[in-house]
């Protein structure tokens, strides 16, 4: 059906068909998937059972805490096969949609492939510089003598790093699986109810977020005890349990290290997509969007998969593994500093947190049931009441679980009382969470004051309107700040009068104080990256349905669940920034930890006096800058591109207008896909190289002027500088991001003149210049800062 | 001429001259010149001779090296006398001219008047504030002894901060005063002759730099060796001369506060104004700038004095006392810890360095002569070479200058090739100068690439400019950094190198090294004011050239004397803020002194991994978001209000638009003025407050908890990252806004569809929000970063 009927007189129907072709190249299935089905069903389950088996032998001789983990994740993994299965059972709908469903996935999986074919070479790459770096690294009698020498360490994290790759990498590949299954499925089901319509999004959502948490957490846990039992650990000369999370951080890395690029890549290709589409098509053509005639439209679709379902995939991931290593760190340290007997409670203390965030987030998800209703909207519950209702449950479960977790593995008889200072400081983070948000929302919904003022300054143009929005932006970020200065400060204060105090009385346990608070602000992560999932696949299917030309009915419920998803994505934002803001102060008390177990000096201090100090946060600072800049220049590089082949597309071919000619989509789709992947290496080298060669050129310096440990120190303050810096320009892009995309929404409705009124044009130059902030530059910065904390956390023996 | 001819018609030139009523109210001169001029001239002179005898009498008693400086101060005062006669006796053209400029002059003056009422007003009430927490500090029995009790140390400091204010305030209002009375002479000399022109804009210019560094300087000496004598300073038992510097915190604290609130207020009103008068104007009525029937057009011009020129002389004049101090500070403490015999030289070093510069730059200024040209333009040389001409002149001899200042004051036999090391760091400071000039050039010139590829991305709308724009601003961050960390390390090194040791052998030289390059930096300060405030003062001339419809030859030569002014203030942003970045750290090491020195304990470090000081830091960080937040959307709502009331009087009076009716200029004039006096508070009160708050609330909870010197140390990791944060965010917002300008400027030449394409209009929408960028959030950064220094050394009996 493409080219036979080439000019023919056709009904509207066929017409629709001819401008989606069959895409469908041949079905990919990744080469590791494609090896396990050629095996035998029967020797693939035997297999399986004996690799559970070993697992759960190895967890059995670490601690019994390690077989409730590993039972955990693998409940969670069936339920989450049973959310799949029932997804998937769902129907494709006409075959108009399914053809489009079919072109996004085949789109999206293409560049899958090679971005994370590009990823895995460095990634390799990388491993063995860190190999080389490690087997070079000097090291103390002390650490020879308990096994863990130069290459068994080089071994070792050269292994998690690789490991936390490819979880890393496996995590946002099941964003996106799902998410190009349930789009069409989510399409379909709006036809008939827009209650089903939710509950498919929300299982599909939830789907990927139960496989993310539990691969991190069953991911550290299988680390976790296969370096105990194979370094022999706590054995008489071998090592001390309060010293084995050390080992993990190049796990951290690997996560961070493929979060950063697929958040890049997939950034970079969403928006460049999303505003060359615009540009063209809304603006010069004067076309709705997701219109079919647009050749762009289907880049545009596959983006919301790779940059959103993909690359928040691998970013929670990566944020739940970090904030578990640095905190088990934390709570080594801590242990071994108060001499507790048995400091493996303190240890695994993160790991039961999010089991048990699996197991609740469960119920939130199935909480969200298929009621009879008519399928008329008006009938229907308000879809964001509903997902804050499972949230509530959600968040009542996780005080309770977490109360009782904290009773569980913190209580201690040295100090009876800290399992409750802990239980509060969870509380605290809990309360961060909400705080954080509640103040996004305030910032971004169109129901508050900002939102309208910005709307309002469109009347008077572009500029203004502009202005306006950096603002909102720049001002956002006060609230947020002030919530987590209280929530680091009283954390801390609540776990160093917790009663816990080393051999000379001094307490010790604030920082794990502030760990608790952090596992606290994420002990309902899985149930919000249900939500942050809902967004695209519900944007998706509001693309099939437009695209596909569904009635107008419809088109209301997708739209409906689409408004719902931009908020979700937007306090999903909020979240994942707080708790980067908290979980980078632990993860750089965890690299002054490392650097004086690596150096065996004690470094309890980077001191700011110091100019070479100084120097290292200005540098830390300017690296978040640069880094902004080159992915926002990156967005708009590659957006002049797309402009430039659909303008060529619509002189070249007339016909596409009248529906009489197909576009060429996959050029489109191939063009997007190339220039991401080129323009996401820069900013991905500048943030992996800087601190190495910052640490190692103080490092020389402070060789020749006897400054013993100036690398090390300068990297801190860089760490602390663009740490800082970092959530302040991240909480500027998005909130400044979401408030004009809100703006425009709000004269949507009809404010302000309305629909195609100069204020609505300033309000859509508004939300092309908040597209890269808010889905390119800054959830790039969320995983920039943690990478930051992890690339110096495995590095630090390069700055010694 | 106002309302008797009303409806007639009239010839043209009669038209035009209705249209430029003669607005002059009451001539205004301040009290104080009321006041002097009521005084019998012959008394004057007694008195006057009387005062520098006294001023002389009390220098010699110090030092001879102040002697010299008081003699050069006034050889310089005398030159910009006779340089201020030399403009005014210049013609102001024909009436039409001298009428728009009175209407310019009273304008300015009258916002000048009210704006520094509000001022005095605060400063007064914060005065009273100081004393009282002066007198309950807690003193320790050397202080007492010595002769600086509580009441005493209050009394000084009061009246440093009452001095440095009021110093502060001359030195807007000089620059304010000339500038005024210059533009209407440059248009009209532009009519003759493009030389005279850029020869009486630059004497003008030169006058106020002369001005505003002479006060600097001779304020600052007065007072020390006021103090000197009152304190008997160096006799047994009294105070140590290495410890006077620290009484003079309280000029610099004056200094800033007023350049603060100046540089607030005249840049919401000059860009507001500014922004204002375009969106109707140009954007929606189509007229040119400058047009005369603009009712905001005055309010613009008088934008341009009160926002660059009186502004930009507070500016420059607090940083020049600010860094002096500092430096006299570490030279202090440096000599002090090496038991140097005379420390004077130390100490009074900054003083002769900016002695010369009064010298050199003079010499620089009268370096540009009027040379017989035939007044075409393309017969006389490029002004911006001339100027540069002049630049090298200035900068060969500060060169030389440098070295000699350095081998005179700071020969010591302890470390007899010191000094060379310290010519050295100067030369350093002279480079980094030159750099910070080059890349801002680079960044924010059309000649270069960056701005090119910006003109370019306007080309597909104005969505790609913004995004454009703001890359380019927050990429351009990157080189001045490096080049700053360069500065800052090598300098400390050369210092620390010198040959200077402590009892215990310790090298003390690092940090008086770093202050020295900061000095090389600004030695040539008189001559880059110079052509800072030429900006202005060329723009106001071609603002009255356009708006008198002068032939097109006079509107070329103003209109090129305005984009070399152009680049002449870009560069001295970058100049501002590289002084700036290296200042703030010397504030702060002087900080750090004056608290051990109030607290008699030492403090030398910044512990960031102290929870309070990191979460110090981020407070820090978010006041610079916060303060460009309010700035920026303080010129957003001004203008707002500009345009509406330009709508309303283009509704109200039709005729206006064929020059049969006149627009009401001073309703616009006194609405910008009232706004911006109102919105300029908020802002202003955030940045003095905040660090208050910050430092109090940490000490009460230092004292809570046990933890000595939590607030004073909060509050330096506050300073600190404010200052990183500052540097970076101001580098931003002046390069953005002036490459947004360059890359209008560069589609008017032709570019790209030139003026009235869609480039253009997308490249007017860039320039729109980089104008409170430029103006008014960027300056006040400058201000706000050195202020917060200064606020904090003065308020530190509060934190401790």
């Amino acid at each position: 059906m493409d080219d036979d009927m080439e000019g023919g007189n056709l009904g509207p129907y066929q017409e629709r068909l001819r401008v989606f072709p069959n895409m469908r190249t041949k079905p990919y299935t990744p080469l590791m998937f494609r090896l396990l089905m050629r095996i035998n069903v029967r020797v693939l389950f035997v297999l399986m059972l004996l690799g559970f088996g070993a697992i759960f032998y190895i967890g059995a001789s670490t601690s019994p805490i390690i077989v409730f983990v590993f039972s955990v994740c693998i409940i969670s993994f069936l339920l989450s096969i049973y959310l799949t299965k029932w997804v998937l059972a769902k129907d494709e709908g006409p075959p108009e949609m399914a053809q489009i469903s079919d072109a996004i996935r085949d789109g999206a999986e293409g560049f899958f492939r090679t971005q994370y074919g590009t990823i895995s070479k460095m990634a390799v790459l990388l491993g063995l510089v860190i190999f080389g770096i490690y087997l070079f690294r000097s090291t103390t009698p002390q650490q020879e003598s308990s096994g863990l020498g130069r290459s068994t360490s080089a071994y070792i994290t050269v292994a998690a790093f690789l490991l936390g790759a490819l979880c890393s990498g496996i995590a946002g590949y099941v964003g996106m699986w799902v998410s190009v299954r349930a789009n069409v499925r989510v399409s379909s089901a709006a036809r008939r109810s827009a209650r089903e319509a939710l509950q498919i999004a929300v299982r599909a959502g939830g789907f990927s977020a139960l496989v993310v948490v539990g691969m991190a957490v069953i991911g550290i846990a299988i680390l976790y005890s296969t370096f105990y039992v194979w370094l022999g650990v706590d054995s008489p000369g071998a090592m001390k349990v309060t010293e084995l999370p050390l080992l993990l951080v190049g796990y951290g890395f690997g996560a961070s290290f493929v979060a950063l690029f697929a958040q890049l890549g997939g950034g970079i290709y969403t928006k460049a997509a999303d505003v060359g589409a615009d540009l063209v098509g809304k603006v010069e053509q004067g076309i709705p969007e997701d219109d079919p005639r647009n050749p762009a439209v289907i880049a545009d679709l596959v983006g919301d998969n790779v940059g959103d379902c993909a690359a928040r995939g691998a970013d929670l991931f990566e944020s739940i593994a970090a904030e578990i290593i640095s905190a088990m760190i934390l709570g080594g340290t801590m242990a071994k500093r108060c001499k507790i007997e048995d400091p493996s409670g303190f240890i695994l203390f993160p790991l039961v947190v999010h089991s048990f965030d699996l197991v609740i987030s469960s119920v939130g998800i199935f909480s969200i049931r298929n009621t009879r209703d008519s399928g008329v909207l008006g009938a229907i519950e308000d879809p964001m009441s509903i997902l804050q209702k499972g949230y509530s449950v959600t968040i009542v479960l996780a005080v309770l679980t977490f109360g009782l977790s904290t009773r569980w593995m913190l209580y201690t008889e040295q100090a009876p009382s800290a399992w409750l200072n802990f239980a509060l400081c969870g509380l605290v983070g809990i309360m961060t969470a909400y705080a954080f948000v509640w103040i996004t929302k305030y910032y971004t919904d169109y129901k508050h004051e900002p939102v309208r003022t910005l709307a309002l300054s469109s009347s008077t143009g572009h500029g203004t309107n502009i202005i306006a929005g950096i603002s909102l932006g720049l001002e956002s970020t006060a609230l947020p700040v002030l919530v987590i200065s209280i929530a680091i400060v009283s954390s801390y204060w609540l776990g160093h009068t917790a009663g816990l105090v080393d051999e000379s009385g001094i307490p010790t346990g604030g920082l794990f104080g502030t760990a608790v608070a952090t596992m606290g602000m994420l002990s309902t992560a899985a149930y919000v990256l249900t939500m942050d999932m809902f967004g695209p696949i519900a944007d998706n299917a509001g693309g099939i349905v437009e695209m596909s030309q569904q009635p107008e009915s419809v088109r209301e419920i997708t739209d409906v669940l689409d408004a719902v998803g931009n908020t979700t994505k937007a306090t999903t934002k909020g979240f994942a920034i707080g708790s980067a803001a908290l979980a980078s102060f632990l993860l750089f008390s965890a690299y002054m930890d490392e650097v004086a177990s690596f150096a065996n000096v004690t470094f309890k201090q980077v001191d700011i006096a110091i100019p070479e100090v100084f120097v290292g946060g200005l540098l830390g600072s300017m690296l978040i800058f640069l880094f902004s800049a080159w992915a926002c220049s990156a967005v708009g590089r590659t957006a002049q591109e797309v402009v430039n082949e659909v303008r060529r597309q619509f002189i070249e071919r007339p016909g596409i207008m009248d529906y009489k000619e197909k576009p060429d989509y996959s050029r489109c789709v191939s063009i997007v896909a190339s220039a991401s992947l080129r323009e996401m290496i820069k900013p991905g080298a500048l943030a992996i190289i800087s601190p190495i060669v910052v640490g190692f050129v103080f490092r020389v310096l402070g060789y020749y002027t006897g400054h013993p440990l100036l690398g090390a120190k300068v990297v801190a303050s860089m760490l602390m500088f663009a740490t800082v810096s970092g959530i302040l320009m991240a909480l500027f892009l998005n909130t400044a991001g979401g408030a004009w995309d809100n703006a425009k929404k709000y004269i949507e409705t009809g404010a302000l003149g309305g629909k195609g009124s100069d204020s609505h044009k300033a309000a859509i130059t508004g939300d092309t210049v908040g597209d890269p902030f808010k889905d390119t530059a800054g959830p790039s910065l969320h995983v920039l800062i943690k990478m930051l904390a992890t690339i110096t956390l495995v590095m630090a023996p390069i700055f010694l």
